[in-house]
This record gives C-alpha cells, structure tokens and sequence, in this order.
C-alpha cells in the first residue's frame, strides 16, 4: 500500500460547502494530520466520483470525510465504491435546516454504511477521522486524549466566569 | 438513433420494491408502450449503475422511472448521467413513512432534475412516463385523454352508489 | 396539431411567485425552447386556471411548469384537466420551509400524476422541461448532454480553486 | 334563495373516505339537519367539481363539508368557487399519518378560506356545520348546548368508573 | 337574542398577537361587518376567558375568532364553553414556524371543533366569519361573491404585467 | 393545610386514557404515596376542570399529573389555575404518533409551565412526582435512591444474560 | 439534611447557553430562592458532571435545572445520578429550531424522568422550580398565586389597551 | 497495548435493544472480528456505563458500538469518556419511528462526534466497525472488497429474476 499521499480525503459537492467543510479540514490539521480538499460532485461529475472512490483506499487514503446538501448522495455513493470509512456531513441548505441533507445520507440500506454526524457538523467529522486513525496509532490517540482534556479545562474556565456573573443575579 | 428497444426503463435498488414498482410497469402497458424492469443498484453496482444511464439514451430509451427507499439515490445518480427524463418513486421503508426516501429524491441541486411522484406513487410515475411520450405522440395523446375520461366516470360511478347508501343515513 | 404556439407554459398562482419562477423560464430560454408566462391562480381565477389546462394541448404546448405555495393545488388541478406532463415547483412561503408546499403537489392520488422537483427548483422544473422536450427532439437531447459536460467542467474548475486554497491549510 | 334542498353537502374525493365521511353525516343527522353525500372529485372530475361548488349556494346549501388525502385539493378548490363557509376534513392516507392531507387542506393562501378540522375529524366537521346553521338558528343552538350537556355528563359517568377502578390500585 | 353587540368576537392570548391578529379585525371591517377585539387568554385569565366564551352566544356574537400560538389553547377552550362556531387562529412563534401552535388548535377531539386556518392566516379567518355570517345573510353572500371577482380581476391584473415581463426573456 | 386528602391527583381527558395513565398510579403506588383518578376533560367539562385545579392546593394535593391527547389542553389549562406543580403526559392517538399530544403540553407560554414527560411517558410522570415530593421528604428520597439501585441491578442481570447470548455469536 | 446551600441548581452544556438559561435564573431570583448557576458539560466534563449530580442532593439542592441543545443529553444523565426532581430545557440550535433538543430531552425511557419545557422555555423552567419547592412551603406557594393574579391583571391592561386600538379599526 | 480482547464492544440501553443491535455482532463475526456485547444503560447504571468507556480503549477495543432509543444518550456519553470512535445506532421506539433517537445521537456537539448509522440500521454499524478497522488491516480491507463484489453478484443475480418475472407483464 503506498502511504505517501494525505491520510485523510475531504470531498464536497460544491465550492459553496467549503466554508461548512473547512471545520473538517481545520480539525483534521490540527491533530497533524495529512489530507486533501476537493470538489467532487455526485451530480455534475459522477464518473470522476466514481473514480475518486475507487482510487482511494489504493492512493493511501485511509478515510473519506464527504459533505453534501438536499438530496446528498456523495456520501452514500463514495461508500459503495470504497472499502474505507466515509464520514458523511449533511450541510444545510436555503430551506428545511439540513433535515434532507441528513436523512439523505444517514439512511442508507444495509450493506453500505456511511457515518454521519449532525448537520453542519464538520468539525466533528474531522475529530471522528482522527479517532477513526487513532484506533490503530497509539500516538494520535493519546492526542485525542489531551484533545479531551483541553475541552474539559475549557468548559471548566467557562464555568468560573459564568459563577461569577450569575453571583450577581443571585443577590 | 436506433429505436428497436423499449421506451421506457423501470429500474429499481433492490427486487424488494417490486411489489412497488410493478404497478408502474403496468401503467405503462395499458398504453401499449414497451418497457424493460432490471434491479440496478445505486449502492450495490454502482458501475453497472453508471453504465446503465449512460447507455440509456443510445439504446433507444426515452424515460427512466426509477424507485428507491430510504437514503435514495438512484434517481438522481441516473439523471445526472443522462440526458433523458427520470422519474423518481421514493419507496417507503419500515420506519419515517418514506419521507426519508422523499427528500432523498425531490431535493436535487440545480442542474439535475429529478421527477419525482408520490411516497409509493409507482402508478403515476407510470402515467406520467406515457404523458411524456405521449408530448410527442398524438395516438398516444388521445389514449390518455380517453384514459382521463375513464377515471372521471369511474368516479361518476363510485358517487351513485355513495348517495344510495347515504340518503339511508339521512332518513 | 397547431404548433406555431410555445413549447411551454410557465405558471403561478400569484406573481409574487415570479422571483422563484423566473428562473424556470431562464433555464427554458437557455435552450432556445420558447416559453410563455403567466398568473394562472387556482383559488382566485379557478374557472380560467381550468380553461388555461384544458385547452394547454390544442394550443401546441408541451409541457406545463406550474409553481404554488402553501396548500398548492394549481400544478395538480391543471395536471387534472390536461394530457400534457406538469411539473410543479413547491414555493416556499413564509413559515415551514416549503414542507406545506411540497407534499400538496408531490402527494397526487394514482391517476393524475405532477413531476414535482425541489423546494424552490425552478431552474430544475426548465430543466426538465427540456429534457421531456429532448425525448423526442435529438438535437435538443445534444444540447442537455453539452450542458451536462459544462456542469462538469465548473465543477472542475471549483475543484481546482478549491485545491489550491485547501493546500494552505494542511501545511 | 330556494331553500327545499338539503342544508349541508358533504362530498369526498373517492369513496373509499367514506368510512371516514359518513362520521360528519352522522354527526349532522343527530341534529335533525338535512344533508347530501356525494362524490366529487377535484382530480378526476374537475368540470363537475367546479360546477357543484359554483351551484351549491344556489341550490339551498348553506356549508359544504368536504373530505380528501394526500395532495388534498378537494376542499380548497370548492371555497374557491362558492361563498359559503366550507369545512375540510384531512383524511389520513396509507402513509404519513394525514400530514400530507391537513397541510393541504389548511394552508390556504389569503382570500380562499377553509375551515379545516383534525385528521380524521369528521365528526367535528359535522358538528361544525351544526354550529354554523346554529349562528342563525336559536333552536339549533339550543340543542347544541344541550349536547354539550350531554357531553360533559357522559364524561362524569366515565369518571365515576374510573375513579373506582382506580381505588382499587391505591390501597 | 340580543343582537345589538357586535357579531363577530376577536380574541387572542396576548397583546404580541395583534400584529397578526389585526387582519382578521381588518378582513371582517371590509364587508362591513361589526366585531370586538380583546385580549382574553386561556392561561393567564382562566376565569374570565371561561365567562367571555360562555356569555359570547346570549351578548349576541355569532362567531369568535381566537388566536394563540404554542401551546395554543384559547380556541379549543373557548368552544369547549360556548355553542358558537370558533375559529382558531395558529400563530407561529419565534421557533418550530407555527407547527406547534397548529396542531394545538387543530387536532381538537371529537365532541368539540374548532375551524381551523393556517398559520398566521388571520385575514382567511375574517372572511370565513363573513362566509360563516353570510350562510343566512343572503345581501352579506352578494358581497363575498363580489370580492370574489376582485380576487380574480386582480390576478388577471398582475397576470398582464407577468406576461409583459416574461416575454423580455423569451426573445 | 388540610393534608387527609391524597398528595397526587392523576386526571386525564376520557377512560381511554386510562391504559397508559394507570402506569403513573401504579408508579406513585410502589412508592406508598397516596393518590386520586378521575376523568377531567378539559373540552367536555370545563367548569369542573377549572373547579378541580382551583381546589387542588387547598384539598392538599400537592402534584397534579394530567394525561391527554391531540389538542391536548388539560395539563396547561389545570397548571394556569393551580400553584402546584402539574405534569403533563402526551397521550398518542392514532394519527401522528403523540407529536401533536407533545407539542400542546410542552410549548406552553412563559409564567405558566408543565412539567411534560415523554410521549406515552405515564410511568415517568408517576415517578416525577414521587421525585418532587421526595424534595421534601428525606424518607421518601432514600427509597428513589433504592429505586434506582435496583434499576441499574435489573440492567446488570439483564448484561449477565445478553453477554452469555452473544458469546455464542462471536465462536 | 444540610440546607445552607442554595435550594435550585441551574446547570448547563456551555456558556453559551446562559443567554437563554439567566431567564431561569430570574424567575427562581424573583422569588427569592437561592441558586447556583454552573457550566457542567455532559460530553466536556462527563465526570464532573456525574459528580456534580450525585452530590446534588447531599448539599442541599431540591430542584435541579438543565439547560442543552442538540443531542441534549445533560438533564437525563443528571437524573439518573439523582433522586431530585431535575427540569429540562430544550435549547435552540441554529439548525432544527430546537426539534432535536426537546426529544432528546423528554423522550427519556420509563425510570428516569426530566420535567420537560417548552423550546428555549427557561423562564419557566424557574418557575417549575418555584412551584415544586412551593408545594411544601405554604408562603411561597401563595406567592406563586399572587404572581398568577399578576398575570392576570397585566393581562387585563393589555386587553384594556388593544380593545382602544381595535375600536379605531371598527369605526 | 494489550490486544487480547475483542476488538469491538457492542453495547445496548436494555436487552429489548438486542433483537436489533445483534444485527451489528453478526456484521462483524461474519468478517471474523471478534466481539463483545453487554448491556450498559446511560440512565440506569450511569457509574458502570462511564468506567466502560473509560476503560475501554486500554482493553483493547478499537471501536464501540451503541444503540439506545427515545432520549438515546448511550452512543454520546461513551463518546465523551473515550478516544476510540464510537458508532451509534438509533433504535426505534414504538412512537415516533426512531426520529427522537437519530436525533438524540446525531446531533453532537462540536468536540464529541458519534459515527451515526440509519435508524434500525444495526448491520451497517457492524460494516462500519469493520471498515474501521480494516483502515489499517489490509487483509481486512480485501475481505470488505471481496464482500462488495458479494452485494453486486447478488444484486445481478435479483436482476435477472426480476427481468424474467417483468418481461411477463410486458407482452
């Protein structure tokens, strides 16, 4: 398996996804890890899709993090020609707050699954990439780890000043 | 453009719909147009898949009408590799009433339409494959006014025999 | 069959639809098809909205493009008078996102079928006009594959931007 | 206004809602009110559709109660064409649970009125009616407060049961 | 009966609602018809909103329109106390756009309606009181076909200048 | 404060609802808390239910658990006329699985609340109010906390045997 | 029992949820109940989140109040660590208007209640708070009644003033 | 790391869960991954649930699987006590479709991704995990290829039956 090139691919249906996908892409680099953005669109470009997929997992890839809106088939068709994980973020559209964009790709039959996290949920698709290269990668995972400590202090720090204003109210 | 084949293809994800979607082949054949039902899955082939919408136009097919349920994408991976008009039947599964298949088929982006009928609505897509050669056939425009004509003395009927039973009710 | 009339008739229940609806007539217009617009409303103008579908055949139109809101019952009452194909555009209004709108034109009982496209799919509703056009019209049929290979050149165009503006952050 | 007719029409789209529908002709011959049942259909009979509601104020009726599914045009296109109060009843179809059918019904736009009631509430549409001949009918009105009366003592009686039942659980 | 007060009853949970709520008081003023308007909620005055609905029929109104939002009350209870015919009012809230407020006023058990219109349809809700009133009023039924005609007029109005508009794009 | 009587008053809409609401009596009852059932409608007999939530505090109840179902106004009309802490049980009917039931209890407007469980939820709404007594009751609070020792052993017995099951799969 | 501490824990996932929360805070203040105010994340802290449950009711606590959105998990897992009674707030997200917060909060399985409210309802989650500790503590149970007759009265002069602006229009 | 374990855990709410989640042990067995599967409820042992995340990547486990339904908050919790991915499958209850449980898991705040698959959709989270772990097990990589080309001859093989059984209805 050639491992040179980027661990992590990070594909959308359109350039209007970026500043949704970026938070995948944001998360994924600051665990240090390698991956790629492009533009590959189910609809406009399926054979390249279908290309993308196939090449994959033999291009090293380890994880697919795929981002679509309304009918979004990209997660789901990736899937079907890749064995690897595909990580599926609904992004939301003008109407219906993302509720067809998620029912769209996490509903998928079984055979081919896809692992979806929340609407707009980008940057959890990236933290789930880096558990997902975590599971076999001793290193990454105690970075996970520290991640979680990091969230905790932060929440902790948060708490302090919010006792504090409502000290205030309470008087 | 070689026109031997039959006109309209009826493809499906799984042979689980067919229970659905034969209702669709038999809106077709009582107008007398010629079809073909293959299994042709998205997720499952998704090559033959491909292939399938790309051959389709050549073979000499003029409308697809293809059923799916739950995250549904054949439809609209069919459309976006051919040029002719699919017709999308979102094929309820066990759970959401196919509301998931629904908006899986209805809400594709701009450049790709889809035609998409009703939650379990193979009949219609039926009918509305034949409006659409029938755009283009007088013969066959005639059959489906007198069709429509049918449908309207049908229910003639049905209101005889429901203001029998009612005028018991209102003595 | 008098043909000398528009190939497609683009309707609206109000023409506060007209934002939306235009751009079925853009993308119709793209083609070269010729189109007509007009307010045909089903609640304010029944009477002609149903001399507007019966005579839509006899005055050489092809298709029907039929957008509504809310409790939207023009493209399935036209659908209900007429042989042609309709395709109904859900406008979305104020509250609930176009669900209203959707599932009033999508949900026809078996008989009278609309192709209904996207919550705001105009452009998709003159796509597929077209492509119903196309099924009959080889040349047109040319021209929806020369748009289909533009859609995948844009797409890689973005992707290219995309790469490029990615490959900052992974450094 | 010749008044020898029936005072309330109550029609349905297909028979097959008359299971539903005979609850509101019910409801109405418990208070003596003269009634007519009948089938029309906005999809499959659209000219005669048109033409009972546009008779109906004419003829002596005073409300219209109509029932339709699904993309449920039924009620809405009637208020279009008459002056007199019409009542919808969303009658719930195999799938989605009548959702499709109550959005269809009362999300009239502004102009065209429907007086909409639960899903499967025909009862109430019936009793509705009653309500309405009762704004102008001090007999009528009359007993409708008695059967409120009876409404509130059945309740009681319930409770008496239950209130026993109960006792049994609490020692 | 004392008719002398006004026939027609405008009452809602909060002052926040007239915004929305004044439509219903401007649609019945159009045909001339009297009316009150006050606040009267269901969960802050029980008391009084019981006494308002159970006097509404001996002060001589013959229709109350009532309007609430979320957990909307006020209709249902007010016909729970009084013989009149009520009209309830779904006004959307800050979230879940009215859905909530909908199927509280709607979904009314057997035994006690509420004609229901759509969300934030206040206007629709004063001309169903005018059709309700004009059940046996025939010079108020006169009026209703009247504006009827300006419906349609007006739409044949904006109809001219859409066509006007639209054929700048078809050349 | 007169305290013979009960301390939980569980009332719901109609004897129908009594299948699921027992299950709070039966809660309540394992618990040793005394308590009352009665059929309250709040759309059938109004004044009473008024009556009853006036009385409630002073009859030295001290929780209310209100069960109803569609346009669910029993919990919110009892919380508007009682100090008490009163919490509402969605009763699902037979249409849309308990949304509307939910929706009516929870959203009620600010100054008036209900504690709303889960849809069908009688059981946790029996168990809230032995929790809100037990505020006050250190006896009462040591035997929730027994309770709960004995959930978390009924889920390890039920681990022991699902461990044993599965370990046949995994040979 | 150690009582010093304050009797109402306010809790929530992130400070970011204060703005919606403090309302809580203020109807517990209006009162004059003593609270606490705290950041406890479930998914951030889950240990200390289990602590800050477990020892709730050792310090003194009676009524806890949770506030999330999303998958709102923090006020089902903090009753499952405590006897107290434990309010939930549903707090609104940017996508789904607060749909995904409420049911995760209310549709808690049988054993383990959260008193839900309304949709960004905190407001009177403090109240709910305030009711529960008032139904062992008969002075502030009648300063909840003498809040409710304010209620009512600021209610009245909103009447008073909208019947003013109404008459304007009827003229 | 001491790898002797399994290296999937799969965890449920309640053994009412299995019927389903043991869809996801026979996914993974059949790849010859090995397994456990246990019973750790969120609400009813919380202590027992979070020492299990905890302690589950140092035993071994690569990848965690729950299901729960309602107020799902199984798959979120262990998420926020371990680095490993967790997949997180929603069961459905008997109301509501498993909307609530989808929603209670997918929705994750940023920080806590769980890898989410359809509702019932228990096999695909055994795909997932073996997906997962085949990231960095070549060999497993081939048999997930291999099973790919399965689903496909399968699905050609449900073809050509269907093909036969259709060409009856074409003639």
């Amino acid at each position: 398996m050639p491992d040179v090139g980027p661990a992590v691919g990070i594909v959308m249906g359109s350039d209007s996804d970026w500043p949704v996908m970026r938070q995948a892409a944001e998360a994924v680099a600051e665990f240090g890890v390698s991956f790629e953005a492009d533009v590959v669109s189910a609809h406009r470009m399926p054979a390249e899709m279908i290309e993308y997929g196939s090449r994959a997992a033999g291009c090293g890839l380890k994880v697919i993090i795929a981002g679509a809106g309304g009918a979004a088939h990209l997660p789901g068709m990736l899937a079907s020609v890749t064995p690897l994980p595909v990580i599926g973020v609904p992004v939301p559209l003008k109407y219906l707050d993302g509720m067809d964009s998620l029912l769209s790709i996490v509903q998928m039959p079984a055979g081919v699954p896809v692992a979806t996290v929340a609407v707009g949920g980008a940057r959890n698709a990236g933290l789930l990439a880096v558990r997902i290269l975590a599971a076999s990668d001793e290193g990454l995972r105690r970075r996970m780890e520290e991640f979680q400590v990091t969230l905790r202090d932060q929440a902790h720090a948060k708490g302090e000043r919010l006792r504090a204003e409502a000290s205030q109210l309470s008087r």
